[in-house]
C-alpha cells in the first residue's frame, strides 16, 4: 500500500480528502479533535500566526487603542492559544480574563502570561468553551476564530455559543463585524493549472498503455472517473493565493455581513445564499473570482469603541496576512469588456462530510449577453 | 485562526500532527476511517501504486510463475483497491477470488473486473476485512499491505485476522515472508536537515525581538519549547529516501524476518525489538541509518511457490519504489573508519495515539570505541 503520503496526509494532486467532523454547539468529538484541534497545538503554527502582524497589530490596537472600553472589565478569549489576546486585552486594562484553549497549547499560555506578570489577571482554562464553565458573566469576547474565505473552520460557532452563554447584555465583541469579498481577477495561474490538469491527462494515457503492455489489464474503463477526480482537484479546488492589487480588474462586491452582536448559530449554519455584481474595469479575460473578508471591531451599541480598527486581507501591494485569498478560478476563464457587469448568485454550504470545510457554488452571467449563464462548483480545502 | 493547512492538514515544518486511530484486530472507526482509508479512495493514488512497477511487476510475477498453485484455487484479496491483484489472481487461473475493500474504490474494482471479463471468477466485496462475510475457506490470501518501514499503516494486522479467520489449513499468504533491513548511508540532507534547523531557530529569534518590540509581549519562556518541536520535526522525523546504492557504506543487516504464515498478531502488536551490527566499509561520517524490506513470494510449507519472487525496495540505482526507503538522520553524524563495526539495538513501537503511526528507538555504538554509546530517538510519520 502507501499511497504516498498515506495516513500522514501529504496528498499529491489528488490531495487529501476531507476529514470527517460534525459541530453542533456540542464538544468536538474524538476526530474533530484529531483533525482539526491539534494543528493548533504546536508553537510553530501559533509563529506563524503571531508573526502575521496585520493580524496581531490589529488586535493589539483593538485593545491598545481601546483601553477605556478594557479597563476594569471581565473579558472571555475564545480559543486563546499563545494566549496572545488575552495578554493583550490585560494590557489594555481589564480586571479578568479568561483565556480558553482546547489543545495542550494552553500550558505555553500559562507560562506566557506569568512572564509577562499577568498571572493576577489572566485565567487560562484548558478545554472546549462548550464544556467549560466559566463563573461570571463578561463584558466582552475577543477571539480570532476567522478561516479561510471567513468561514472555514466554523469556529465562529463557538464564539457563538460563548457570546449565548457568556456576554452580559450589551457586552461586546472583539471583533464585532465580519464582511466577505468578492472582485474578478486575471491570474496566469489558471492557464497553469489547465496545463497540470492537460499533463495530468496525458500521464493517465501513458499509465493505460503501460498497463496494457506490462499486464495485459485494460483500465480505460476507470478514464472518465480519472478525468472526473483530477478535474475537480485542478479545476474545483480554491487557491489560497496572494493576489496583488494589479490583479483586481472590476470592483469589489462586499456580499455578506455579519453583525457578530446578532447573527445566529442557525444563521451560520444554513446555507449562505447572496446575490451580487461586479463591473468590470479592463478588456479581457476574467481568469477567477477572487475571495477575501475583513473583519471590524467596532464593540457594541451599547459599549461602542473609541478608536475603530479593521483587519482587512484584501489584496495588498505589501504581501498577503497568512489567510491569503481564496481565489476560485474559471474554466475557461470568461471573456470580458470594459463596463462589463458580472451577476453572480454564491452559494456556500458546509461539507456534509466535514462541516469545517465548505462547498462553494456560483452562477454567474455577464448582463446583457445571451448565453453567458454558467455555473461553477468550488470547494474549500 | 487558520494555521496555514490548517483541517486540510498539509503542514508547514512542523508538520501535521498523529491521527488518532485504534487498532485492535476490529473494524476501524470512524477516525480511523477518515484518516487512513480515505487516502486509497482516490484513483490517483491508485495510479501512483499500479505504476510502481517494481511493486506491481513482482505479484503480477508471483502469480503468473505460479499458475499451478493458482490454478482452481480459491483467492482472497485483502484490501483489493483498484482490483489489480485480484484480476492477477483471476489470470493465474483461480477459480474464485474474493476481493475485499473498504473504500468506495470497490465500485471501481468491480468495473475492471467486468472489463477483463473476470466477472465469473472475481467477487469484490466492499467492507472491512474485520466484518465481512466470505462464504467459504480459501486457499491463498494475496495482499500488498506493506508501509513505509515495512510496518507503517499497520494493515498486516487485517491480512493475520483474514488468515486466521479465512485461510485453509496449508493454505499460503502471497508475500509469505517479509524482512527488514538496515544500513549506514553517508548523505547531504543530514547536514541539509541541520541547517534547516539553525535556520528556524535564527528566524525565532527574530520573532522574539518582534514580538517585544511591537507588543511589549516577552516570549524567551517559550524557546526551549520551541527548540525541541523543532529539533524533534528536523532531527527525529524519519524521511522518505531514495538512496543511491554509492551512498551505503556499510554492511546491510537483516534484523528482523517474518513468517507471515506463523506470526501472531500479539507478536505483531508488541515492540519489536532486535539487536544486529553493521560493518562500516569506508572512512568518513555515518550521516544515516537507512531502513528498507523486502516481501518475498514462497507459498506456504505445504503449497511452496514453483518460482519464488522477491519484491525488494532496497537502494537501487535505477530508483527507489514508491516505499523509497526510511532514512533516520544521526545528529550530528558518527565517525567511522573502515572496518568499524557499529552495533545496535533497535526499538520499534507503535505510536500510542495512532496505532498507524510507529517510534523507532535505536541505541547505537561503535564497537570498541569507549563514550560511542548513543540512543537516538525517531518517529515514522
Amino acid at each position: 500500500m502507501s499511497g504516498r503520503g498515506g495516513a500522514g496526509g501529504r496528498g499529491g494532486p489528488a490531495g487529501p480528502p476531507a476529514k470527517v467532523s460534525n459541530l453542533d454547539g456540542e464538544a468536538p468529538d474524538s476526530t474533530d479533535f484529531a483533525n482539526y484541534f491539534c494543528t493548533y497545538a504546536y508553537l510553530y503554527h501559533q509563529k506563524d500566526m503571531l508573526e502575521d502582524h496585520k493580524r496581531t497589530g490589529a488586535y493589539y490596537n483593538a485593545c491598545m487603542q481601546n483601553r477605556a472600553q478594557f479597563a476594569g472589565k471581565v473579558v472571555l478569549d475564545v480559543g486563546t492559544g499563545s494566549g496572545i489576546l488575552a495578554i493583550f486585552a490585560a494590557k489594555a486594562g481589564a480586571r479578568k480574563v479568561y483565556a480558553v484553549e482546547a489543545t495542550d497549547m494552553a500550558k505555553f499560555a500559562k507560562r506566557l502570561v506569568t512572564a509577562q506578570g499577568l498571572d493576577g489577571t489572566v485565567e487560562v482554562i484548558q478545554g472546549v468553551i462548550e464544556s467549560v464553565d466559566i463563573p461570571e458573566k463578561v463584558d466582552i469576547i475577543i477571539s480570532e476564530w476567522m478561516g479561510y474565505f471567513l468561514l472555514r473552520e466554523s469556529m465562529l460557532d463557538s464564539v457563538l455559543v460563548a457570546r449565548d452563554k457568556f456576554l452580559k447584555p450589551g457586552g461586546a465583541l472583539y471583533p464585532s463585524h465580519a464582511r466577505m469579498f468578492m472582485a474578478p481577477i486575471r491570474s496566469n495561474q489558471c492557464r497553469q493549472r489547465h496545463c497540470d490538469f492537460q499533463n495530468s491527462m496525458e500521464g493517465w494515457a501513458e499509465f493505460l498503455d503501460e498497463m496494457k503492455q506490462y499486464y495485459g489489464v485494460t483500465m480505460d474503463c476507470l478514464s472518465d472517473d480519472y478525468r472526473q477526480e483530477q478535474l475537480d482537484y485542478f479545476s474545483k479546488t480554491a487557491a489560497w493565493t496572494d493576489v496583488h492589487p494589479s490583479q483586481v480588474v472590476g470592483s469589489a462586491a462586499c456580499f455578506k455581513a455579519y453583525d457578530l452582536h446578532t447573527v445566529t448559530l442557525e444563521e451560520l449554519k444554513a446555507p449562505l445564499k447572496a446575490s451580487f455584481q461586479m463591473r468590470v474595469l479592463e478588456d479581457g479575460p476574467v481568469d477567477a473570482f477572487c475571495g477575501w473578508f475583513d473583519t471590524q471591531f467596532k464593540g457594541s451599541e451599547q459599549n461602542p469603541t473609541t478608536t475603530e480598527v479593521t483587519l482587512s486581507t484584501a489584496p495588498d501591494p505589501t504581501g498577503a496576512t497568512h489567510w491569503g485569498q481564496q481565489s476560485f478560478f474559471l474554466h475557461p476563464p470568461v471573456e470580458c469588456a470594459e463596463g462589463d457587469v458580472l451577476s453572480c448568485d454564491i452559494e456556500v454550504v458546509r461539507r456534509k462530510d466535514n462541516q469545517r470545510l465548505m462547498d462553494v457554488l456560483v452562477r454567474h452571467r455577464v448582463e446583457g449577453r445571451a448565453g453567458s449563464d454558467r455555473t461553477s462548483a468550488f470547494h474549500i480545502e
